[in-house]
Order: structure tokens, then C-alpha cells, then sequence
């Protein structure tokens, strides 16, 4: 059995959250688990993220989302810390669970780090590279779908929601900075890196990601 | 004015902390840091640790010494949170203090790094190299005093206080695994670490730190 991590990215408001959770049900409710577990080439339908896939991850998670008020977490720090995250989530769950053979749907992995921490903090891209090496042990995903949308749209759409952590109280110029990010890592590893136009309702990003996921299982698993 | 760093280093049990409060009041009893600051050559004498010597870092050494019970801490997120203590106290605390000429005294240091998770959980020393640079921008200490203790005589000594985090619970070939990292970083850095013997008794020990400090301090501030 092998195997196959698919990644969820996009800036804040893009929707990847609750795509990632509807992609969840579908493959769940309209039997392709099923089917492929009965083959015997599925183990489980995993749904995880980072930060906090994991219980030491959900204790870095809350640190970086809620800093303690009286130190600004610098740059540097916020980029180990998710680092560590990332190296707890791959050995204690991503590693054993694709050795096993599960399909696993990540909200977020190491483009975040290179469009949040890269492109939108300034931080060296080749030092990143370097960490994402070392955190994640050479664990890249099989498909990651990029869920574009205008980062100002993406702004409007989290503030009516009327969430606000760290990251979503940034400001626009920074949320910018990562969308170009994110399209400059789409245009580098288009045979991993799906674009899906997020700008749609979010019936018809669904169905987007949908005929996506149907052509790459096939692909992975029945040809 | 040059601000100075110097860090106390070695295995559990060899007395470090314990060495560094004795120094630390003996610089503010003796008349060395008033007669420093008089001249204007000293800002603040400072005393701090790693992990924990920020507000972000002692939300990370509590996650260090007590991981959640349900999951093992993996050794490259150990070492990820290390780096990310680390870069924290540098950016909050050592660099603006440094430059601002304080002498500081540090609990540990990039040597414990490479003693505690490169020879004694096996890491790999070039990445952790690697990771040493990332957290402290290059910035090294100026003096290392290595408290020198035989890996026995050291967890006997902190069984006996009654202590025992994770790490002082790791086996003793662990601890010897450790002190010979200590030790190899003494013959490759001898302009930097100088090694104390602690198996002599408290007293004997601060009085060989004191001569040495007597001697750098000197160096540094009055020749």
C-alpha cells in the first residue's frame, strides 16, 4: 500500500479549511473509501494540519497564535517553532500513517511556511529550504491544491467571519506578499501544485477540487 | 562599550547553576561590575538560561521538561524547540543587551545543543550546525566555562536534590554520551571553552571560576 498526502494551502480567507473538510465528506460519503479500501489499497481517510496535528503541536499551535502579550515573537523563533510542529506531525502521525497506507488531507504544510515566512516576513527562502529539509525528513506531498483568491477579497471574507488571530490581523501588504508567494511556488512545481480559482462561490470551488481529486486517485490507484 | 557573553555548560549534577548564581553575586559583592560601571565601560550584569530565559521561551521549556503525557516528544522536534528558545532569547534578549554593553551569564548555550541532541540522542552534528546558526545569527559566547563532572557523580548528585525532569530521567549512557560531547567541544574550541573541574567540592570550584573570571574580566575590560 502506499500512501498519499494531499496539502490544502492558500491565504487567509481562501477557504481551504472548509474545502479540505467538504473533500473529507465527499471521498467518505460518495464511496470512493469504500472502494478502495475494500481493494485494499486505502487504509484510512485522515484529516490533519499545521500547525497542531499533533498533541506537542496543538501546545506550539496555541503559542504561535497567541503569543504571551509582553515579548513580540520574533521572526525567527515563530519560523522554529513551526518547524518543530512540522517535525512532530511527520514522525508521530504522517510517516507511520503513509507507511500504512492512508490517505491523509493537511491544512497547510511547508509552501505555507516558504509563502508566510518567506515571502511575507522577509525571512531567507534558501534558510527556510533548509528547515523544511530538516523538519519534514524529505516528506514532500503528492498533490497540493492552492486555493487562490485576491488577498484583500481573502481579508474581507475572514474579518466577517469575525475571527482575528495573530496572522489574520497582519496587514494587507503582507497578505500580498504571501499570495505572490504562493504563485511563485505554483509556477515553479506545477507537478505538484494544483491552482484552483477560489474566487468562485464556494459550490463551484468544490466542485473544482472534486474532478481534481477524481482524476488524481484514479491516476494513483487505478490505472 | 563591548557587552560580554559568558555561559556555564554541563551535564546535570555538575553544579552549572548553582556556579553561576555564586558568580553572579560575587561580580555585585566583590566591586568588579561597580567599578565597571563607573568607568562606563559596563551597562547591566545580567543572569538568564536557556531554555526559558524569555516569556516565548519558558512556554517552551515547559513543553521541553513536561511533553504531553499521551505522545513521545520526537527528537527532531526537541531539537527544532531548542533552536526556536533559542533564537527568541537572542532576539529579545542577548543582541539588544549585548550591544548595549552588558556582561551576561547564561544557563547553557549552542554547546548543550550539540553535547545533549547531537552526541546524546545521535542527531546529526552538521544539522544541528545548521540550526545553531539559524537560531543565534552567528552570535557565539566569549567565554565557556564547561563544569567538568563524571556522568555518574552528576545524576547521583541530582537524584539526591530530588530532581528529576525528562531529561534528567534519560539512562546514564545517555548522560556519558553527553559529557564525551562536552568534552570534544573542549579540545576543538579551547580559545572558547575553558574546563572546570567539579568533581572538586562547591567552594573549590567557585574559587577556580573566580580566577578565571578574575583573569578574562581583566583581559576584556582593563588591558
Amino acid at each position: 500500500m502506499n500512501g498519499r498526502l494531499i496539502v490544502f494551502e492558500g491565504v487567509e480567507g481562501s477557504g481551504k479549511t472548509t474545502q479540505l473538510k467538504r473533500s473529507y465528506q465527499w471521498l467518505l460519503e460518495s464511496g470512493w473509501c469504500e472502494r478502495l479500501q475494500a481493494r485494499d489499497v486505502l487504509r484510512r481517510l485522515i484529516i490533519t494540519r499545521e500547525p497542531g496535528g499533533t498533541e506537542v503541536g496543538r501546545e506550539i499551535r496555541q503559542l504561535l497564535l497567541t503569543p504571551p502579550p509582553q515579548e513580540p515573537l520574533w521572526d525567527q523563533a515563530e519560523l522554529l517553532l513551526y518547524a518543530a510542529d512540522r517535525a512532530q506531525h511527520i514522525q508521530q502521525m504522517l510517516k507511520p500513517e503513509l507507511t500504512a497506507g492512508s490517505l491523509i488531507l493537511c491544512d497547510r504544510y511547508t509552501d505555507s511556511t516558504i509563502a508566510y515566512q518567506g515571502y511575507g516576513r522577509g525571512l531567507s527562502l534558501e534558510l527556510i529550504d533548509q528547515l523544511n529539509q530538516i523538519a519534514t525528513d524529505g516528506l514532500q506531498s503528492d498533490l497540493t491544491l492552492w486555493l487562490d483568491v485576491d488577498a484583500a477579497e481573502g481579508l474581507t471574507r475572514t474579518r466577517n467571519r469575525g475571527e482575528g488571530d495573530r496572522l489574520e490581523k497582519a496587514d494587507l501588504s503582507f497578505h500580498q506578499r504571501v499570495q505572490q508567494g504562493f504563485n511563485a511556488l505554483a509556477i515553479s512545481f506545477p507537478e505538484r501544485i494544483i491552482r484552483i480559482d477560489a474566487s468562485f462561490s464556494e459550490i463551484e470551488v468544490t466542485q473544482q477540487i472534486q474532478e481534481i481529486l477524481t482524476e488524481k486517485l484514479t491516476q494513483w490507484y487505478e490505472s
